[in-house]
């Protein structure tokens, strides 16, 4: 088995801070199980140079690819590249492609450039650039003692950018690496323990190369199945068990978003959508609009977070909330066709709830209308405001999704 | 200086393969922060005893306080707590305690309760216990070697309760730390660069003992002073010099979200928002109503997402939208008045735009109306889809704040 081991090093000091959430470390290791590489260890250290200089003595003695990111920018806390020149016992020198791309941006934008973005330009000597066609700092690639350093920005959409378009075929191509399979089931409805215990019999079999790892994401738990170099066939038979126990929640046989999911459904039956969201004050039709394509399936949403709202744009009429109270199914169902009939779409959703805790019952109301037929839904809330905003939305959407499946 | 260094290390495949981003870490070095503890490492280790062995082994010989998240659930790859008992030289035994506040949260919630629920009242006989009143997964406190060693659940509502309520006081009584400032300065309409130019002679003048760092952020770039046991006048009177360098772009002096400012502004003016945002899709009103107490000031939204919805819904003429383009000043301004006087709120904000590339320019234009006057403002995007959506929502937010200031 030829394992492939990376560990990934982040630089900044605002990471151990607590400033900055790290994003970067999921995408890249994401990228490198594609292409069969197993990331051992992510670490996070801050702008001191003898951390950054321990981390990369003690992770090569362990990983054939180093991934370092942070530290490369134009402004004065940067000290990333004095410290490769040093680590890989080299000079700077100016790179005259560099050079000429960080000039043609700043030009391009008209807007001056000063001597800090001209020093982007500098870079050791003993690397490989990995141009950055996005940004002023280059990525680059050093070799030493069968060990691959290769030093990107933070920003993450330079380093991504970096990655896609070089890095990982350079390292693709660099290593001999094991076949990795992921295979994702997507469930809801019922929580982690309860398919851990319909899946006890399962795991026993389950052979010692696939590991199956649960994923709960509030109304939605991922199983993941991980195999490394074992026969597609043989993953798949495991996959298609999975499957078939728990075929009465299963969402998706791939990772992939109950918006992108309901997004698919609604673009393969040529329907439409729109959303009348209160208390979860437009995070529904925001998830919707994340999905590049939307405008062909979403008509458009409300937020009718106040009461004279609900009253004066969605045409419910007051006496009505009075008498069932603004969380109601009543008050959904009416959100939800008012809200069809004046976008006009073929299907609508709405929530009304309190995200806070109450002091009866924390609760929301889910309501979805179609031209022949409406359902609505109660949720329970457990968690803090952020938390039940997604339990809502996630609610909602696997509710619309049964419903187009059902139809 | 009594410096008390941390690790945090966190468990479980899930960060490696990239399925899931890492946040706990950041919270809790936030946190630590604020009592004095400087996080040194972050690390991410597989659910592979090996690794975690050897990360604690490695770590311990750092840092006088180690923080583990993870894998302490009830399901089947989990292998945390086995692990803690022998590296803690110890042996499981249930905690009765534990044992009635889970078999109480099932009843409560009206579940049935299995087995792998009933194991989580099992704990390491040497630990002290860090009671978690939201979750069945009990926090450890351990300690070996002069070294303490706290083992929390992944889950992060979980084990931000279990800190905040019991485990902030403990690792305070414990240590005796120094005092670290930090003081934020936040700032936009100007580039990382272009503020450094302008801070050359401010970061040369200023003491060994106090760090400045840049953390841009699509609009918005924040500058952080970092000092350890300087005396609070010192600090104080450096963040006055660089908030008289930076004052023509200082949007706030403390660590702080432009929604939230907002938000202030309104509730101490007791004026109210509404918003129309059209590619935007929701984002700029679900960052309002991710505020406490925002239905005080945000009356409702429109997601105006097709043209048709523009005009039906927002009273915009078709022949106005076909006149002037549907992202131009001109409609922006229409979308942000109509939908003013639609929720009867006294400001109202919009946003039209392509956040995908276009052939010609890619930008978006901001409308804003008071009953007194309105703006626009052009903005252009040079991103992808997301970071274009925050980019856009921060400029929205920027507006609406300096338009309140000068009112």
């Amino acid at each position: 088995l030829n394992q492939v081991f990376c560990s990934i090093i982040t630089i900044g000091d605002e990471l151990l801070i607590g400033q900055t959430i790290d994003t970067n470390s999921a995408w890249i290791a994401q990228q490198l199980n594609t292409i069969g590489i197993l990331v051992k260890h992510r670490i996070a250290v801050g702008d001191n140079k003898q951390d950054i200089l321990y981390a990369l003595d003690e992770e090569s003695k362990q990983v054939s690819l180093i991934i370092l990111t942070g530290g490369l920018g134009p402004t004065a806390d940067d000290i990333t590249k004095p410290l490769l020149c040093e680590y890989f016992d080299t000079e700077m020198i100016e790179n005259r492609e560099v050079l000429a791309h960080v000039t043609k941006i700043f030009i391009d934008r008209n807007r001056p450039i000063l001597e800090v973005n001209l020093r982007q330009a500098m870079l050791p000597k003993n690397c490989q650039v990995l141009f950055n066609q996005v940004g002023t700092a280059a990525g680059m690639w050093f070799e030493k003692n069968n060990v691959v350093y290769i030093s990107l920005p933070g920003v993450p959409f330079e380093m991504m950018h970096i990655l896609e378009e070089v890095g990982l075929a350079k390292i693709k191509a660099h290593f001999v690496t094991p076949n990795i399979i992921h295979r994702t089931l997507v469930t809801s409805g019922e929580g982690e323990s309860f398919i851990a215990n319909r899946l006890i019999d399962f795991e026993k079999q389950l052979p010692n190369t696939i590991k199956l790892a649960y994923l709960p994401k509030l109304g939605v738990v991922k199983l993941r199945l991980t195999a490394i170099d074992v026969e597609d066939v043989l993953v798949e038979n495991q996959f298609r068990k999975l499957q078939n126990l728990l075929s009465n929640i299963t969402v998706a046989a791939e990772d992939i978003e109950l918006e992108k999911i309901v997004f698919n459904l609604l673009q393969q039956t040529g329907t439409t959508l729109s959303i009348a969201e209160s208390c979860t004050g437009g995070l529904l039709a925001s998830r919707i609009t994340s999905i590049r394509g939307s405008s062909k399936i979403f008509k458009g949403g409300f937020v009718p977070y106040s009461i004279e709202s609900k009253v004066n744009l969605l045409q419910i009429p007051e006496s009505f909330i009075e008498q069932y109270n603004v969380v109601s199914s009543e008050v959904a169902l009416a959100m939800a066709h008012n809200c069809m009939q004046q976008y006009n779409s073929d299907f609508a959703l709405s929530i009304t709830g309190h995200l806070e805790k109450q002091e009866t019952e924390t609760i929301a109301w889910i309501g979805l209308s179609s031209k022949e037929k409406s359902v609505s839904k109660k949720i329970n809330l457990f968690y803090d405001r952020e938390k039940n905003a997604v339990l809502a939305t996630n609610t909602a959407l696997n509710l619309l999704r049964m419903f187009i499946l059902q139809r």
